[in-house]
């Protein structure tokens, strides 16, 4: 079969790989599609980080580069191993692309097996890869879709899933008022699920064509341009001068901290969503004598049922953010190009790793 | 009567002003004891801050420098105003010193009356103050003590309730390890209340006189000394690996937030008590993979009933916190003086206006 493999930054191979084996406990899912992240693209262009280097082994999957590539993937299963008596041939099923050690408790009750030892991404530390016509995974990180939902847009569930947790860790609740800076994939994921969740989304963004995304999907309640407005006046404005309840961090950017910290309310809760390659400074007056919360948030937690719920009900439509299909082929040129240089009118770019889809 | 007048940035003087009337729902209170805070020193030496300057007239006040004074103290009432019926005269009490509009809602239900606009400090912002003789406070500001529990202690209740609301921000429950960096007056007194709530509690502090005050009054289990040990690796020592449950930020130095951001364990929870006069750098990247939350804790709200209780039932011993006693002409010559520059031997001086406590 065919796969997107990382060798090392900027050596990435579409080659054919054996098949995997599916063995007891195990199930195997002929892949649909596999969404493009952007862990993916700092792969390629900064890495390896999150892909153990040719040589050393990642503790838990024992591999190194060359490793296969894609972690938001969809597909329908083709084969179970051994003691999987709860998911059929036939069925559509997401991953919840994990790699965590056998021994971690993962049941519904776990708060924070993503944050055990070692932890990382199939697609990314091993364990085969959504850029790959067929996978794999252990029967407790697949997770059933309804047929009904279309397989291009459940595999966006994945990056959703990062949404729901988010939006979990900020305690945001129907009625609040939400501001979101930054508007990329995972600015707009966010927003999608606390729109669904009944909060008020205010997104900020810079880029005009974000902004109209953001608005012409209904993620975003209202749509803030920080370049030529005070997102902090409008937000006290927009909610009666209180200020926002909760705030997201979807940029990795100072300006972004700091106008969530003067537009948040007194006990407001600022969520970083994003993934910072520096410290960020805090103004720690503000922090304390507003009584502010800062929570980190990482991928998810028990997440997936809860956002495939979101999906299944119609209450999220993934269909608008999924603005370009591509094969194995073009992965790199057609794919990593477009969402590093022209990333502006790109959200979600997903792969047909066998092509069928196209 | 007399009592302590702050005018301006080094400048305080011992005045004889005139006693304030008990007026409707107001309780007359003869002052016994009231501590110094570190916000006094600060108004001395940096200050005015909470304090209005002459011809500034707070909102809510309507007071402007000069003001009395002090908002750490005990006293026994004197008289009770129309509609107060639930004290008595000869009552010990405390006061949570409060300047708020009178039409926020303080009840028991209410969590963020402290955080309400225009928010100030009886004894700062105006309405008289502790380093008087005599003051006249608003009925709910007023909190009944234990006539066994010792007016000199009693005076401490009021810092005690910063820790307590520290405590509380934090989410420490008995069981938790909390690291406490800084072990002056709120390090101290906060690690008392963790102590008592049945937190383990590890005290990290440069001054070898403050690291043996936290051992010897029983408030830390473990003291580290962070010139000549590695705190992290001690607390994961300590922990089994596995890092504090939570951390108390009580220095306002950067290495503070450093040590706590790696000492603490995924989800792990950085309450910032101190006040900070410039930024805090955070690195993002730890914030986001251990998930922390960074809070901000100020003052107390709703805190004084717990805080007492603490003291009534024997859990907390405020005696060893008390390391001077003095009158209304020593206070800046013996107290704050001795505070500024000698501040490591001393944790709590306490001034007695009237002179009758000496």
């Amino acid at each position: 079969m065919r796969a997107a493999r990382y060798y090392d930054r900027g050596d990435i191979r579409i080659e054919e790989v054996d098949e995997p084996a599916v063995t007891p406990g195990t199930v195997g899912i002929d892949v649909a599609w596999c969404g493009i992240c952007g862990t993916d693209l700092h792969e390629y262009t900064e890495g390896p980080i999150f892909v153990p280097p040719h040589g050393h082994p990642h503790p838990i999957s024992g591999e190194s580069a060359p490793v296969t590539l894609g972690h938001e993937m969809s597909g329908v299963v083709y084969a179970v191993g051994g003691g999987v008596s709860d998911l059929e041939v036939g069925q559509h099923v997401v991953v919840e692309p994990y790699i965590i050690r056998d021994e971690v408790e993962t049941g519904p009750a776990s708060t924070d097996y993503h944050l055990s030892d070692d932890m990382n991404f199939i697609g990314l530390g091993g364990g085969g890869g959504g850029l790959g016509e067929k996978i794999v995974v252990k029967r407790r990180w697949v997770h059933p879709v309804s047929n009904d939902v279309p397989l291009d847009q459940a595999a966006l569930i994945e990056p959703l899933s990062v949404g729901y947790h988010a939006a979990q860790r900020s305690g945001a609740k129907a009625g609040d008022v939400a501001l979101v800076v930054g508007a990329g994939p995972i600015g707009l994921l966010t927003s999608a699920v606390l729109t669904a969740l009944g909060v008020e989304v205010i997104v900020s963004e810079m880029s005009p064509l974000r902004r109209q995304k953001a608005a012409e999907t209904g993620v975003a309640k209202h749509v803030l341009d920080p370049a030529s407005q005070d997102v902090v006046a409008e937000v006290r404005a927009l909610t009666g001068g209180k200020g926002a309840d909760v705030g997201f961090e979807c940029t990795s950017v100072q300006a972004a901290v700091d106008t969530l910290v003067d537009a948040l309310r007194p006990t407001g809760v600022l969520t970083v969503v994003s993934i910072w390659g520096r410290p960020a400074q805090f103004d720690m007056q503000k922090i304390v004598l507003k009584e502010l919360d800062v929570r980190g948030t990482i991928a998810y937690v028990n997440s997936h049922p809860a956002t495939i719920e979101l999906v299944e009900s119609g209450k999220i439509d993934l269909a608008p953010f999924i603005t370009g299909r591509i094969g194995l082929d073009g992965l790199v040129t057609e794919g990593f190009d477009t969402l590093i240089h022209r990333n502006e009118t790109a959200v979600k770019i997903l792969v047909s790793p066998s092509g069928r889809g196209l």
